[in-house]
């Protein structure tokens, strides 16, 4: 069984925090006014989602529900340090401050399983229950939805774009937070295929690589004796770092080294210059010297455009190595995912703003993602109220007519029948958990299969082909009124 | 005695990670290499430094060393489940492993105590002793460094360009990284004067701050009565966000809010809309209800050159509240500061580039700063050879002539008796910790005094004055001569 294997293997994960204080100082005050006129335990519930897809592209590969999971279930409790601290702002009181103490969770939460692609607005989460408590997980959640994903996209875009050379993350030195694991462990739930930092190998088990640095080879006062050290010391895995001195010297006292060793030469490393131009000697002298299969390993400063350009110039590299622009997501260092109320005491809210995009969707909401009739692709996403057996045995219960919200054309209909899923599953249950226990690799596993069923249109880096993600037309007609409600347009 | 409080005060940083494979692969690699070959304890001097200021700006502010010595202190050895699974990998041979778990600290380490103030090229630490070890700890030395001083330098540059006011940092939701501590402990050590990160209070007892959200007034079917609530709830501590609806219809619904239930209006505080023109409104409804010591607070998406130019349009803004775009860096997200060797077994080591700028400085360097006759500036740096007695009592102890770098103008003699300093203070001594214990508080008192040093000119946030770090005439002649030698000019 799966979930047995899950189990076993599941270890605790070093990114969640073990206090219920990962949160905004917010949420503190926000539910010591709610306690104080008696409305903290209001029925609410919030969606967690993204406006935009991050990099200009045409999807999210959502991360950090693992952490998220573990978080809560195991260290979201006030301890008795927690309340100590609080004691001593003027702001709670002695009965607020009991409340906290004695509080256990009760949220119920549907999610994506982590590695579920979502799109623009679609609710990643859907957290339902007291409102304080609602309002108290809102930092922690996001802060994980939004670094694991933007690392998680940015990977999937990189695999794209390597058309099956393997990425690997080489950012421990640049990237931010706590050993680089963030980063590193988002990396990997997109697709890359290996890290250079020990560190997530070892809490995650993500498989490391890496050969020698420039101080290498300088810590000796001839390249060959360095190579040659190297290659009688590593006589299964030398990649030689190869342009410490002089690129093409470099490839060629390898090449020597090897031979004089009888080492198998794996391949070579290289780490500045010319890439395209380089790569392609290299490439000569490493088949003319009778070593075919020795990979050549391109890093520095890449990302998906250097990469496509070398690629596009016939550079001979096989695999990239990608550091700091992956793990700073340089090109848009933050996701801005949101979490908005869409429902408080069966009361539908809607978060109005001069700016279209920021207007919230109403109500309780779930997603429908169609397939096409062999089940292979993706055909289509609906947001919905949330209600039982829309779908089942994978297939549309009823029909649904899901209207394109920017209202530029018709919407479509979608009969029942038509083969389809809800990418939101339970996680907890009136604070219990119900989600399974799986590791960052079946993670993995699932963003892998969902963007294999995304069509290349919509993956494509550069004004990718707009999934299409409509709003149930009775909800689409429900927000509308709203909206011109509040607005006095009538 | 400030290093007793500083014994009591300082409690674990949670940022240290537990283990010494906070390392790239490729320490290890490099390791077995060196250990097959009898070289692994070539005694070895490396340097970390950065090769530019982040953003564009005149200064770095160093951060991330008391995470740094902690590890190192406390946590830098190879446990039974760090060399089980290192034995899973071909690469690594039984004595090698041996030899790991057998391991102690055996490095001497001085270091810019954290929160002093570097520039370009100057080492940060200098790190000596057994080559493998150097190598080994260059991925966690350098991943604190570089988010730690990103972050610092951020935030002291917003705290310049407020010209007093204060700079809250509001990005746990958008950092990366555990419990967005990272971004939260950088921030306030660059001079943040409080954070919305729970966590960070807790961890590092920064100060923390926060009201509500839109979700709070959207709770309710009333603006009016959640004003109320929490006007009641809170009467010490209302500050009103007045965006949710109608942001100048808000400000007078907390001031009849307060009216109502007698409290003092403490502030407001404004997340969307034109800052400068609704601060403006805003300061008028207040001041003509009398409350002019109610403070505005500004959000929404705010960095450098928004409170700028909010600041020139004579917007009445008290307080900024920074999330984003000082959490990610977003301006400039890696520092790029580097590790590189200046000398083995006393052989004077340089790295060659194309690029001018990436070529290192060779030796076992140090640093010199001199001050103003009055004690109050810095006047200039020098990078020198390290040797003892350099400056005693607070004066330099013999002559420097300080070259330019850029050769552009002459360089410099700074007299012996000229008062100065070494930014470098010993830190480890063979493997004993002999930096002292402190909280990132008095970190942050030290950055706040090196930037008080330093002439407005170099702080300026746009084209600063460039501050003059020179090479010692010696070291950069021989330099020279190194360079073109390595070049074959001669």
């Amino acid at each position: 069984m799966a979930s047995k294997t899950s189990l076993t293997n599941y270890t605790s994960d070093p990114l969640a925090a073990q206090s219920a204080l990962w949160c905004d100082r917010y949420a503190l005050t926000m539910a010591q006014a709610l306690f104080t006129s008696g409305r903290h335990n209001a029925r609410a519930t919030f969606h967690a989602f993204s406006r935009k897809n991050p990099f200009r592209g045409g999807y999210i590969v959502t991360g950090g529900q693992n952490i998220v999971f573990e978080w809560l279930e195991r260290h979201w409790k006030f301890d008795a340090q927690d309340i100590e601290l609080l004691r001593h702002a003027s702001e709670f009181t002695p009965d607020f401050l009991k409340m906290l103490e004695t509080s256990k969770l009760e949220l119920s939460i549907d999610a994506m399983p982590e590695g579920e692609i979502a799109f623009p607005d679609e609710p990643v989460y859907r957290v339902e229950g007291p409102l304080w408590q609602c309002l108290m997980i809102e930092g922690g959640l996001l802060n994980a939805l939004n670094s694991q994903s933007l690392f998680a996209t940015l990977a999937s875009r990189l695999v794209e774009v390597a058309e099956g050379a393997p990425i690997l993350e080489f950012g421990v030195r640049r990237a931010q937070g706590l050993g680089g694991l963030e980063a590193s462990r988002g990396a990997w739930l997109g697709g890359v295929a290996a890290t250079s930092n020990m560190l997530a190998e070892k809490h995650y088990g993500i498989p490391s690589s890496g050969t020698f640095a420039h101080a290498y080879v300088m810590a000796y006062e001839d390249e060959v004796q360095a190579f040659r050290d190297y290659a009688s010391a590593m006589p299964h895995s030398g990649v030689f770092l190869v342009d410490t001195y002089d690129t093409l010297r470099g490839v060629k006292n390898a090449l020597e080294a090897c031979r004089k060793h009888k080492v198998d030469l794996k391949g070579i490393r290289l780490d500045s210059g010319d890439l395209t131009y380089l790569s392609k000697q290299a490439r000569k002298l490493l088949d003319d010297a009778g070593f075919k299969d020795a990979k050549i390993i391109a890093s520095n400063d890449l990302d998906e455009e250097t990469i496509d350009s070398i690629h596009d110039e016939g550079g001979q590299i096989d695999v990239w190595g990608v550091g700091t622009n992956l793990v700073t997501a340089k090109a848009q260092p933050a996701l801005g995912a949101v979490y908005k109320m869409g429902e408080i005491e069966g009361r539908d809210v809607i978060k109005l703003s001069d700016q279209v995009g920021k207007i919230t969707i109403p109500g309780r909401l779930d997603v429908i993602r169609y397939l096409t009739p062999d089940g292979k692709q993706f055909s289509g996403d609906t947001i919905v109220r949330a209600s039982d057996g829309m779908v089942r045995d994978g297939k549309l219960v009823q029909h649904v007519r899901s209207a394109r919200r920017d209202q530029s054309t018709f919407g479509r209909l979608f009969q029942a029948g038509t083969l389809a899923y809800q990418p939101l599953q339970p996680a907890f249950c009136n604070g219990k958990r119900v989600a399974p226990y799986e590791t960052i690799h079946e993670a993995r596993d699932r963003a892998k299969l969902s963007l294999s069923r995304l069509d290349s249109a919509h993956r494509r880096l550069k004004n990718p082909h707009a999934y299409i993600v409509g709003l149930e037309q009775t909800l689409s007609d429900e927000r509308n009124a709203m909206i011109s409600r509040l607005r006095g347009d009538k």
